[in-house]
C-alpha cells in the first residue's frame, strides 16, 4: 500500500471569539455538510446530504468512571481546518487504487474545572462522515475509564432500517427490515435464544446499520479502526428516533480504559443517493491507518476447499472419539477408541488435496485435525486445545508431503473455543509449528463462552486479543481469518494479513435451519462495510438430508445464486465449501468457481437494493477478464446488465450461468443453464432470476 | 526430594451394608479421630483430639451451577482404608527429613438421580487432618461449575481466634485476637479501607486461621495444594459458631470450574496440645504432591540485600521521571527528563553490590530497574511493563559485569501491577532475558487491580496464573518469590523453585504506619503454615524520618527483634532489608545476619504462644552451627532457653544479641547488647526481652 499523491493544506486555524455559532464543514464536492456547535457547554453535530437532513442535531460526549464527565461544561477553543487527498494501493482489494479525499475539522473543546481538553475530529467525504473523540495527554486526564459513550445519531424521522439485534455473544443473525418504530415490537422474535447469545436491549441493534431515510437517502452507521476500545452497538430512543452509542461492557460494567494520548474509533456515516453508493464506498478503509506491515509480498488472496461442510452438516465429526474430558496428550488419544466418524482423516484430507490440485485451488482447510474436539465450546474447560497435536488418524507429515507434491497448501485451523488465555499461552509455539510445516494462513475460531469468565466477544479485552493475534501472525508472515471475532472495522487496510473474518451469519446456517435468500442481498450493505467476510459459498447440493438423513435443513439458494456470491460478496478469501463429490456432479457449473478471480483491479456495483438484489461486475487483477454476478431475494427478479464496463471494441467470450426456467430456491434449487456467447461492451443482457436465485457470468477477452 | 521408605497397606475395602453408623478414622497414635457419616443423605464429619472435641459434627457438600447440587441425596457406597508412611527430603526446609505418616479413608458416596459419585478422602495424621472432595470422571459429572462449596467447620463453642478479615484484594492485615463472637463487632475497624481492598463480609476471615479451644486445644484451619481452584475464606455463622468455606468468586459469581477427574484442595485442620505443635507441623507440606522437578540442583536458598527499602520508605523512587503515561519504549525514556530521585541507578546498585560482596550475600535485588514505574498499579493501563527494558540510568551490562567480578548475582524484579495478560505475553522473552543475563531468581509482584477486569487476586483464574509462572520459571531453572500472590498452601513441596511469597503483611508496613510487635509472633502460626514468607527483616534504623522527613512512620521493633526474625520466621530466602549505611553503624549486631543460615538440618520450636512470643532454635544445613531466636510482643518478656538441643559434651562459642536494659520498641529501639560466652547443652540462658524486643544467638562449636 503506497500513497501515490498527498496534498495537505491547513486552511485556517483560529481561536474562536464567539461560541454557539455552528461550524460548517463541507465535503470536497459540497454534497455532505456537517454542522458542529457547542451550546450551553454541550457539543452537538448534524449532517446533511445534498441539502437534506441525514443526521439531525445530535449530542456528543462521554461519561467517565472516577472522573467528572465529558458531557458538558465545554467551550469551543479552536477550530482547525485542512484538506487531504491521496490515492493508495491496497495489497488486495476491490480496486487497484483507492481515493482518499476529505475536508477535516479539528475542534478543540475545553472544560474549566477541572481544566481539561477534548478534541473532536471530523473528516467529511463526498460519501459520508467520520468523526472521533481525541484525548490529548494532560494533567487531569491521563487515565480514562469510559463508563458510557453518549454519541447520538438523531434520525430524520421514523425511517427504514436493516438491522440485527445488538448481542454481546453473537453476530450471527438474519437481518430484519423495518421502520425504526417497529424495532421494539420485532426484537423478541428476532433475538437468538441460544445459550451463548447475550442480547443487549429491547431497541439495541448492531452496526453496521443500513438505513434509508424517508427522503430516499441511503445511510450507513458503523465504526472504523476499532483499536483498544469496546465495540459499539446502537440503542434507539424510539420516541425521538435517536440512536445512541452503546458500548460493550467488561465484567465490572465499565466500557473501556484509555491512556492518553487516546482516541476513540471513528464513528462513520456513509451517505448516498443510491443503494450502490453504499457498496462502492471506501470511507471505512480510508479512515483506517495506512499499512503497517513493511513487506507485504507474502500476503496473497486464497481460494480454498476444505474438510468443513461435512462436519457442519453433521455427516462427519470434528471429534475422534466418544470419550469425554480426555487429557490433552498424544498418549491419551492414542489409547482412545475412535468413534469412526472423524472427518479429518489422512485419507479424507488426501481426497480434498487431490480435488484442490486438480481444479487449481490454493489451499485445503482441515478442521478437527488437532486433539481436543470431544468437549470444546461452552465447557468449563480452559485448556481445550494445544494447536500442535494431531489426532492419531491425521498423519501430518504424510499430508504435508502429499500436498506439496500436488502444489497445494494446507490451511491451519485454530479453534480457541473462546479460551483466549489458553490460546495466547500456546500462540508462539503454534505459529512456530505452522512455519516449520509450511502453513501460511489460519482460520481462527472463538466459539463459546469467553474465558476470562465474564468477558464478552466484543469488549475491549477481546478486541485487543484479536489484534494481538493478527500482529503476532504478521511477524511470522501468516494470514488470519478469524471467525466469531468482533465485526471488522477496516483494520485490514492497516494489517492486510487480516484477510477475512466471519463475524456474521455465514453459509453454515444453511445447515442449521437455513438463511432466507434476502440475507446475501443485505450482507454487503452491512457486515461487509468493515472488511471481507469468509462467507464460504458454493454449495451445490441443497438437500442436506440426502447425505445426512438426521439433518433436515435445506440450503435456501439456487446453484446460480451460490455462484454469484463469488462476485457479489467481495473477499480475497473464497471457499468452495461443498464436497468434491457434489461438485463432480456439476462440473459445468463448477467451472465458474474455478475461473472466478479473488483479487481485482476494478469493481462496479451496477444496481442493488438491500433485501432485494445486488448486481456487481469486477475486473480480475492484472487481466482483462471480467466477472459479474447477481443475487436476488425470495421473490425472484428480471434483471438487465449493460456490458458497458467491458473495454469498447473488444469481443469477450461470455459464459452465462443462470437459473433454469423452473428453478426455485425451495422447489428446484439445482436447476441451472449455461450459455456461451460472444459479447461486446455495447450489449445488454436480460436474465431472469428465480426465487432465491441469481446468475454469474465470466467474460474472457478473445484474442 | 526422595521418599526414603514407603509402607502402603490397604486395610480393608468393603461395600457398606448399613448406612448412618459413623465411620471412625484414627491417626497412627490415636490422638486424632475423625468421624464420618451420611445421615438422611447428607455427609457429615467431626474431629476429636485426644478425646476432646475439636470440630463438631459438620456438613460437607457443594452446590453446582447448571447441575443438581452435591449437597444431599447421598448414600455411602464404600469405605476404603489404608496407611502410609514415608520420610522425604525437602530440597530446602526446616529439617533435613520430613515424616509423612497417616491413616487414610476414602469414602465413595453416590446419588441416584442423576447417578453420580463423589468421593471424600480423609488423611488422619497425629497432628491433624486433611480431607478433600474428589470427582471421578462419570457421564453425569464431567464439567463442574462450583457455585459454592459448603464445607463446614463447627467450632466447639465460642473459642479464641487469631484472624484477619477475608478480603479478595489484599492479605496484608494485622491479626486480631478475639473470641469468635467478637468478630462481627471488630470487623469494621479491622478492615482495610484502601482502594484495592475488597472485604468479603461481616464475619468472613482468611485462612490460615489459628484457634485455641476452650479446652486448650490449638487448632489451625487452612488448605493444602490449592491448584486449579479458588482460594477459601471462612465465613462464620456466629450464632452457632460454625465456619463455612467461602470461595473467591469470578466476575460472573461462580467459584470455579473443574473438569473430571477433579479434586478440591485439601481442607486442613492442624491439632495440638501446645502452641509449638502448630509451628512444627508438616501436615500441609505432606498433603502436597512430591517434587515434580527432576533436577533440583539449581535451586538454592538465597540471602540478599536490595534497592528496595529506600523506595518503600520514600527516600528514593521506583520511577525515573515525573512525566506521565509515557510510551513503553527505550526511546521515549531516553528523552524524558529525570526527576533525580530514581533509586535503581548504576551507581547506587554498585554500592549495594559492594556491600553484598563484602558481607557474603548471594544476591542484590533491584526494584525500579525497568521502564514503566511512572504510572503502574491501579491505573487503567494494561501494558505497564515490558520486563526487559532498563531505565536510561541503569546500565545493565556494566552492573552484570561488576556483580560477576564480585561474586554476586542480581535478583530480577517483575512487578506486574496485576496485569497478568501483559505479563504472560512478555513472560517467555522476560525469562530468556534473565537467562542471557545470568539471573536465576525473580521477585514478582501483583500490586493493584487485576486485568482481566473483575478478576480478584485469589480466584481460580489468578491461582492458575501464579502456578503457570512457577512452572515456566522452573523450565528455565529460575526461582520465584511472588508478592501479592495467593497465600501459599504448601506447593513449594511440589515446585521447590517457589522459594518464597509475601502474601501477608510484611516489613514494608513498618514504613506505612507500622505493625505492632504482636504481628511477628502470630505470622508463623498463620501465614507461614503454607510456605515461607519473604518478610524482609533486618531493619536497624527504626526512625524513618531520620532519612526521609516526609515519612513519620516508625519501625515498631527493637534491633534484636529484627535479628531474631531470621530464626523465628523460617524462609530459604532472607533479605537484609535496611541500607548499607545503617548496617555500617552497627556492624557488631549485623554480624548475626551475616552468620545466620538460610537452610537447616533441624528446627526446634522451644516455646511459643501466638500473640505473645516465639522461641526457636535451628541447626544449619550440613554443619554443627545452631542459631536461636526469640521475638516477643509489646509487653516484653523474661525468657529462658535450655540449650539441650546442642550436642551433649560439646562446647559452643555463643554470641548472644539481646535488648539492652532500657530498650523498648517505642522509646529506645536501637539499644542492644552483645555477649560472647562458651556454653554447653546442659546450660540454660535467661534473657530479658524488651517491649517489642527479642534476642538472637549464634552457637559455633569450638574445635
Amino acid at each position: 500500500m503506497k500513497s501515490i499523491y498527498i496534498l495537505f493544506a491547513v486552511l485556517f486555524s483560529t481561536p474562536l471569539a464567539f461560541f454557539g455559532a455552528p461550524e460548517i464543514v463541507k465535503s470536497p464536492n459540497g454534497n455532505v455538510e456537517v454542522n458542529f456547535s457547542v451550546e450551553n457547554g454541550v457539543p452537538f453535530y448534524s449532517v446533511n446530504f445534498k441539502g437534506k437532513p441525514a443526521v439531525l442535531k445530535s449530542r456528543l460526549g462521554l461519561e467517565l468512571a472516577k472522573l467528572p464527565s465529558l458531557m458538558d461544561g465545554f467551550s469551543l477553543d479552536k477550530s482547525e481546518r485542512s484538506s487531504f487527498y491521496e490515492t493508495w494501493k491496497p495489497v488486495w482489494g476491490e480496486t487497484a487504487e483507492i481515493q482518499n479525499h476529505y475536508n477535516e475539522a479539528l475542534f478543540t473543546l475545553s472544560q474549566k474545572s477541572p481544566a481539561r481538553k477534548m478534541l473532536l475530529r471530523f473528516r467529511v467525504y463526498d460519501d459520508g462522515v467520520g468523526f472521533r473523540y481525541e484525548f490529548p495527554k494532560q494533567p487531569a486526564l491521563n487515565f480514562i475509564t469510559v463508563k458510557d459513550e453518549h454519541t447520538q445519531f438523531a434520525m430524520p424521522g421514523d425511517i427504514t432500517a436493516f438491522w440485527i439485534p445488538a448481542d454481546n455473544g453473537t453476530q450471527e443473525y438474519e437481518y430484519v427490515k423495518s421502520k425504526l418504530s417497529e424495532i421494539r415490537k420485532i426484537m423478541p422474535a428476532a433475538t437468538n435464544k441460544t445459550d451463548w447469545a447475550s442480547p443487549v436491549g429491547p431497541t439495541s441493534v448492531q452496526t453496521s446499520l443500513q438505513l434509508i431515510t424517508n427522503d430516499g437517502i441511503y445511510m450507513n452507521i458503523h465504526e472504523a479502526a476499532l483499536v483498544d476500545y469496546s465495540c459499539m452497538h446502537l440503542k434507539l430512543d424510539d420516541k425521538n428516533m435517536v440512536f445512541e452509542s452503546e458500548l460493550v461492557a467488561d465484567p465490572t460494567g465499565n466500557k473501556c480504559y484509555l491512556v492518553a494520548d487516546a482516541k476513540t474509533p471513528w464513528r462513520t456515516i456513509i451517505l448516498g443517493d443510491k443503494a450502490v453508493d453504499m457498496l462502492s464506498s471506501n470511507l471505512i478503509l480510508n479512515l483506517n491507518e495506512p499499512c503497517k506491515i513493511a513487506d507485504t509480498s507474502w500476503i496473497k488472496p486464497v481460494k480454498y476447499v476444505g474438510v468443513w461442510w461435512e462436519m457442519i452438516t453433521g455427516k462427519s465429526a470434528w471429534s475422534y472419539t466418544s470419550e469425554k474430558a480426555l487429557p490433552l496428550t498424544k498418549e491419551a488419544y492414542a489409547k482412545a477408541k475412535p468413534h469412526g466418524r472423524h472427518g479429518a482423516t489422512t485419507e479424507n484430507v488426501k481426497r480434498y488435496i487431490d480435488f484442490a490440485a486438480k481444479h487449481g485451488f490454493d489451499q485445503v482447510l482441515v478442521e478437527g485435525w488437532n486433539i481436543g474436539w470431544e468437549d470444546w465450546a461452552n465447557k468449563e474447560k480452559e485448556n481445550v486445545f494445544d494447536f500442535v497435536t494431531p489426532y492419531p488418524d491425521f498423519n501430518l507429515p504424510v499430508l504435508l508431503e502429499y500436498a506439496k507434491s500436488k502444489g497445494v497448501r494446507l490451511m491451519m485451523h485454530h479453534e480457541t473455543a473462546g479460551q483466549v488465555r489458553n490460546y495466547e499461552r500456546h500462540l508462539d509455539k503454534a505459529l512456530q509449528f505452522m512455519k516449520e510445516n509450511g502453513y501460511n494462513s489460519i482460520k481462527g475460531g472463538y466459539v463459546g463462552y469467553i474465558i476470562p469468565w465474564g468477558e464478552s466477544h466484543y469488549g475491549q479485552y477481546m478486541n485487543n486479543h484479536y489484534l494481538y493475534v493478527v500482529k503476532k501472525a504478521a511477524e511470522n508472515k501468516i494470514m488470519v481469518n478469524a471467525h466469531e471475532a468482533v465485526r471488522p472495522t477496516g483494520l485490514c487496510r492497516t494489517y492486510p494479513n487480516l484477510i477475512g473474518n466471519e463475524s456474521a451469519r455465514g453459509t453454515e446456517y444453511q445447515a442449521f435451519g437455513g438463511s432466507r435468500p434476502e440475507h446475501v442481498t443485505i450482507l454487503p450493505f452491512t457486515r461487509l462495510q468493515g472488511g471481507p467476510m469468509d462467507y464460504t459459498p458454493g454449495i451445490f447440493n441443497m438437500d442436506i438430508s440426502s447425505f445426512n438423513p438426521r439433518n433436515k435443513s435445506k440450503v435456501l439458494s439456487t446453484i446460480c445464486n451460490q455462484l454469484a456470491l463469488y462476485v457479489t460478496l467481495y473477499s480475497p478469501l473464497q471457499m468452495a465449501a461443498d464436497f468434491p463429490e457434489h461438485y463432480e456432479k456439476h462440473m459445468d457449473a463448477f467451472q465458474f468457481i474455478k475461473d472466478v478471480a479473488v483479487d481485482w483491479d476494478d469493481s462496479r456495483y451496477i444496481d442493488a437494493e438491500p433485501g432485494k438484489f445486488i448486481i456487481a461486475a469486477r475486473k480480475a487483477k492484472g487481466s482483462e477478464n471480467w466477472f459479474a454476478g447477481c443475487v436476488v431475494n425470495s421473490e425472484g427478479r428480471d434483471t438487465e446488465l449493460k456490458l458497458d464496463f467491458l473495454s469498447p471494441g473488444k469481443t469477450y467470450a461470455a459464459t452465462i450461468y443462470s437459473d433454469a426456467p423452473h428453478a426455485d430456491f425451495e422447489k428446484n434449487p439445482h436447476a441451472y443453464k449455461i450459455e456461451k456467447r460472444d459479447v461486446k461492451s455495447s450489449d445488454t443482457l436480460k436474465i431472469r432470476c428465480a426465487r432465491g436465485g441469481g446468475w454469474a457470468i465470466s467474460f474472457f477477452p478473445k484474442p
